[in-house]
């Protein structure tokens, strides 16, 4: 079994892995790096991997929004999801002083905006595909740090200058592990699946998150306000909702939405035959467990 | 009269402003150049400026995250937006066959996410404080190319060697003007304003727009839906609705309401008034022309 994750070695990405392998008790499972979340993610769908582990959201930056085109654009089911606790250091191999490039993730930046302003208002901040990947860059020039994990420290022996520098101590990200549809992608959108995930018999609601994607036509300003009240009737519990630009014009959106209950739950099949009535648009992304730390 | 604006010359916000400018008539203006949105936003609230205008949302990218954290966390009041469309052109001093690095904010690079993986794969990819600032940086050196507009282009002497490379050709950003809010932020929240920013009379609805946001606790899953059949009952259209992390804990978000109306409106007021009984936080960030192009 391959797991595709954003790499190189020491990712986050790598430690959300890490935690799904144990909980599954998996053996004999191989570890793939991805230079970009996109490629990470297209290869559950070209065959490179048997699962893909992804990053969708973190607690201090929000949404990561090309996670959420791609489960738009791509046939794959959500088939579980893992929260990392991020904690993000200043990594180099010289000292403080020589410092004078910054790499990390776009996220990584965003979520040490506050801190890079405070300490290093002179320094050149630099993308890179992952907070690993600075950290393997930082290794080879002394006046470039990374912001990486202590992980990568250790993978390409740097010094943790400081440790913790996000904006707010609590830093969570999310991410989902992914497999290719079963059906096609124009076949998952527009019908409600059967359950097929496996859901256990009696298991009570919140064990068991729904992800879904619906489109709501500009012109429907009502159409939102309808769809939240099919789980309201229901008394479905709504975990997330966030918008996506439909990239149509401004002002065109798709909602994500992630609900508590499994679609082989006949009050959730209704409710979904309920919102499908509604809109012209709705892909169900999967059933999975709910995470517990 | 001075307005702030993410610099330097040649940016997107830049001409945003020149936009509004026109469309109020307003002489005597100096345009004041900031280094990044945080301080672009910040100039109004300490008296830097008397409008700053910023970017808010953008239709292939989504949200500016810094700015509805800011939206949130100051005492500012939206007086009005100005849509602009986006086109990102490839700049460079010498010819793409030198291009190594390839400069831009965050958001310009992610909005011309496919054509840097196609075009340039092996490019490093850093980011700035602004598309201008990207271009400014290119003049100096020739492996060096920003995205940025045609405009930049031109006062850095660069040469456009491709023009409209973002991902989808339909491309705009939304922009909002701010000032100090009247009233302390304290008192801001929690209140409704009186409708002081000279609602003209028998304007119809879809004239003004009115931009709030609303905290709504995690453990109460049906506080949205009650939200939002305040503006159904009212029959009042919502035009945007966007979650953003309160920082607090994972699954904990403010949403960022925009609807048309304002709130010197008796309708309006009434609905700010059912919404304040059914949430904790309520803060009115503003009644302004919706734009019109």
């Amino acid at each position: 079994m391959i797991i595709g994750v954003l790499g190189p070695e020491g990712s986050y990405s790598e430690k959300a892995a890490q935690t799904w392998i144990l909980k599954h008790r998996l053996d004999s499972v191989g570890i793939q790096y991805f230079s970009d979340i996109e490629d990470a993610f297209l290869a559950v769908v070209q065959g490179k991997s048997d699962i893909s582990i992804v990053p969708i959201e973190n607690s201090i930056e929000g949404s990561v929004g090309v996670t959420l085109d791609l489960l738009l654009e791509n046939g794959v089911e959500i088939v579980g999801e893992i929260v990392v606790k991020i904690e993000h250091c200043l990594l180099s191999k010289g000292g403080p002083e020589k410092i004078k490039v910054i790499l990390s993730h776009p996220q990584g930046l965003a979520q040490c905006r506050h801190f890079l302003k405070k300490y290093f208002p002179e320094a050149e901040l630099r993308s890179t595909g992952s907070t690993s990947h600075a950290a393997r860059l930082a290794g080879e020039f002394e006046e470039m740090a990374a912001i990486a994990s202590p992980e990568a420290a250790e993978c390409y022996r740097l010094k943790v200058l400081l440790p913790n520098i996000q904006d707010r101590k609590e830093n969570y990200t999310r991410f989902i592990a992914l497999r290719a549809a079963g059906k096609s992608p124009a076949e998952q959108v527009l019908c409600v699946p059967d359950g097929e995930t496996g859901k256990p018999e009696n298991s009570s609601h919140s064990a068991f998150k729904t992800s879904i994607i619906v489109y709501l036509e500009k012109d429907r300003p009502g159409a939102l306000y309808e769809i939240l009240g099919a789980f309201a009737k229901n008394k479905i519990n709504l975990t997330r909702i966030e918008s996506r630009p439909s990239k149509k014009e401004l002002g065109d959106y798709y909602f994500y939405i992630d609900f508590e209950g499994h679609t082989g739950d006949v009050l959730i099949e209704e409710t979904l035959k309920d919102i499908k009535s509604k809109t012209d648009t709705l892909k169900i992304v999967g059933s999975y467990p709910a995470f517990k730390a």
